[in-house]
């Protein structure tokens, strides 16, 4: 029933190559079926003027979309003269999911920045993004701790994400662009690799859901986000 | 235990003025507590570019604050040159919901803007920036009716938005600013008067959640939207 | 003659409230017949850095319209992405005139930033803004006396502004929208409570207008100007 | 006792050199002593989409510094992304300066674009600007009537303006930048060759004025303007 | 005596993957040892406004830089609001170069605009673009070969760029970034297949050059782009 | 064969007329034919934040048309909110050239701004500013150096600059409007006064060059810039 010929609970095919680019502190390229997701976390020692002195860290993320990524090609935002409404959405997301994964007293005063660039658009960008964003954060704070500027690893438990919907009146798990485009009512959810809840989105353009509804797509979402969080393991193992 | 002394279901008090400024088609001044907007329907005879000819209709929401309409002063947008991540979030949000309870079709290729002007702030303004856009969009669209432009009502069913969040541990409903800041999860929560959900957005800053917590939270919201319908149709009555 | 039916030298009902928004340290909301305005003032204790250590205090201004306080809907300046020229004179010409009748020594080393929003336009709103910021500067100068802050009151005397023009051939007191929009010479005089002149922009457009002409205008001028002065000594007593 | 040396109602040397350079329709270089303003005007056969079809023309005008026109060097405009206040001010009130000597009707459907770009400023810039811009625009508007674009001249009168103020507690006539940035008390007055007025904008920086200091201002101003307007027409002779 | 220990004359290695994105009519990632760029070719049957109805097509371009793509992050150029000086430079020249390998006649009234991304940088992003990039257009031009949508090919010659500089007293090909960074004086160098030059850009900061040393850059200049044109044609073979 | 009838190898009239404004201290007008471009020098006491405290001078350069500088008039860069992506490319190449004339340690720990702002047009205008602008550089500096503030000359050389191209198949020195806008092959020859090469620039839009016409053009560039070198040594005697 769905485009691509996948189960309701079938997740596409997940891959994570890492330390793809060798400037970057961490870096990866995540691969959700043809969503693919360059990721890279570059560390500095200052702190955004907010929280300068509280001797706390930051994680911060930025997305782009290369202007071929998509089906048709879009208008770079460098030239728009800004970044539209659903990048700085997706951006703070990111960031904030990210966070809530980290333990920031230990993570002493610096910042990481995760950058987060689509080179090839098939729906759920964010959630790889995600996904992608936190195997970069992990592999620049496993180098901190290798030389020595880190005493213990502040990650507290992986952070992934997952968007689920419904489409043609079935609850499904990862939806590619396809199904995304004709879905009425769909979701990101953003979990720890301990099962805690970090964010739910759930969206309803032209229609709306039930209660019963969002249940079924919760559980998708824990067995969508469990499979990915093994995958993040075996990659920065 | 709650600053205000509220239970911890306890909405605060909802008042809904209506036709408060002699331009606008449709609007009201929405008083959450100490959360005041002024909601403005403007009706345009044209749609946007993407659905001209196309026969549907388009609902679309603008937001702002008034320097000090918070504790401290903010910066104004217009000065600033742009409107911020979070203004062009919670907009965006707003005109997603409303058109949520829309009949697009039966709407007839015109327009409905939605200005929500926050006036003071104590929390949960975008929640009430719905509930109060709600009111004035009824309001414009009753005017069609009687002027015979529209033949039936294309708005399905009410749609309103309430807050909750885990406060000092426990879950409370329509959390106002000193929860607002210190809450590590919080959400919004749109659904229509039929009890259908339209938008959920729980997300938590530098915390996390269950599934239970989450259940219980969506038992509160769909209580104080049962109660902002009622003040809504009294409204429009 | 005139379209509302007053005489010519009669002004619109004026109606100031004060203390309308819990967090500004002064505010009101003014009211010149169809036309309200929403005054705040906002105390910081640091000044601009062209009179920083020059023991100096400011005044100044910003001014904008909610998108809906015309009779047809204007683009919000936020989303323009800048402050358009009309907008960038009257805020200037609000703090100029505001800062005439401040003794700047007295006042300290601090800055008062008065925020004139118009919620509804009928014609004259940055004489009224002018007005009604006065009394905002006034009640949060008066706090600022009564925690001590300030030993004396740095504020010499109110100022006030009013509008007239030629309309019809006649010349005519506070002109509202219907007048404004006709009338080929109108101007704004902004005076102090003593009587003293701090600024005279007399314009044509697409006219021309005799010393005779303008000498009638000021006549009418000084008398609305002390009918204001009369309503802002009762808002702040 | 002016730092010049000039007696209180004595302009500065004017000078008008026209045809300066050889692609506008119209233009001149006007020097007010030491401020030396280069006006162009271009004619388009194309009006603002707000008269199209209304067969009246439009003038406007645009206002520019060079950066080192003045004593230290200023930020250029294009740099910094906008027309700051100040700018936009200026180029408003030359525009509708013009405007109010153009009959628009016989001017026909189209539109001159003045161009007021100062060279060396030394006080005066907006009044040299207007003053300039009236024989640019009268050059260009005798090469239409000389190619038998126009029939008749839509010049009703020509406009200049001159400033006053109050320098060291005397009303002095055209004041430099040692007297402008002293005088607490200035104003620009924009009157047709015919005597009528067409603006008057006095205005007091952390001052006053009375209505008699007023009346001996607009004295001073009706004489400069006289004097200029002699120099206008021996210029487009 | 170079960092890389290459000879004087020798290139880096390079490699040109193509088809490297599904939605792209053309792509290809280049990599000149470390500097790696990913080029795509977007076709629209559109042409700008200035050559509308002419039967010319059009080819122009776009450069860009992920943030991490260099040694310490640099800043989004969508959050910055604007493209930088050096960005606009090079996708002017990319565009200007691939110009003038086609015959827009033959290219019919159609636009292709190329893509280059910088994914890591070393040096030299601006040569591998145009090199990359003539190879994206020439997997485009050939899918419309294919489809008919072109009967002959307007690819006149393949267009291929390599910069050269004086290092360390040395004429040395094909900078890398430690080179680049160090060398006085340096320039890119753009030629088609058939020997033509396109563009040269010798540039000296803090430096000066002779004509001799600039005759023989131009002789190692030719041998790079032979070997790289080599490369292109096996790429697109 | 040259549409103003000149020789191949004939350069325009060349005029440099100097300190033709009163603030800056260095200035000149430079006359090219019918391209005339004001020049002014600035001089800081600071340097840009990338060279503090490291004793080296930086000059830099800003570049602007006036709007009717053109045959038709040309939107004010201050107007469209940034300046355009030729205007960045040329006064990056004007502060890149002069910067090679100076030695930066004998200029000490200062800013000289050199503005060219082109008055009027014909062809040639970036090479007038370089010309015109070490003119106005090398008077500020002989200023700096008459006021004891530099103790010997930084400037090492002349720097001037030349366009040639291929017009009618013919090569050209210094190209007009007429010429520049129908020639497929030109470029810009920036050399010092002892002959030494700063910059080339040589681009063909929709054509191609050959080594032997480059050495042709490099030719006439040699001859040309003599020539300038010759008159601005005159001016700044």
């Amino acid at each position: 029933m769905r485009p691509s010929g996948r189960d309701l609970s079938e997740m596409r095919a997940v891959s994570i190559e890492t330390d793809v680019t060798k400037h970057a502190e961490g870096s990866c390229l995540i691969r959700m079926g043809d969503t693919h997701v360059l990721c890279t976390a570059s560390v500095e020692e200052r702190v955004p003027p907010f929280i300068k002195g509280s001797g706390l860290g930051w994680v911060t993320a930025e997305y782009g979309m290369l202007p071929r990524s998509t089906s048709s090609r879009m208008r770079r935002e460098a030239t728009s003269g800004k970044q539209g409404g659903r990048t700085v959405e997706i951006q703070r997301l990111i960031g904030r999911s990210l966070r809530a994964g980290v333990d920031r007293v230990a993570m002493g005063e610096r910042q990481i920045t995760v950058d987060c660039d689509v080179i090839q658009a098939d729906g759920g960008t964010r959630c790889a993004a995600i996904t992608g964003g936190w195997v970069a954060l992990k592999l620049a704070v496993d180098k901190l701790i290798k030389a020595g500027d880190l005493t213990s690893d502040p990650l507290i438990s992986p952070v992934a994400a997952v968007s689920c919907g419904i489409y043609a009146g079935q609850p499904v798990l990862d939806l590619d662009y396809p199904e995304d485009s004709e879905a009425g009512v769909d979701g990101n959810f953003i979990l720890r690799g301990d099962g805690q809840l970090i964010e739910v989105q759930m969206s309803a353009e032209g229609s709306v859901f039930s209660r019963d509804q969002m249940s079924t797509l919760m559980d998708l979402a824990e067995q969508g986000v469990s499979a990915l969080v093994t995958a993040q393991k075996a990659a920065v193992a």
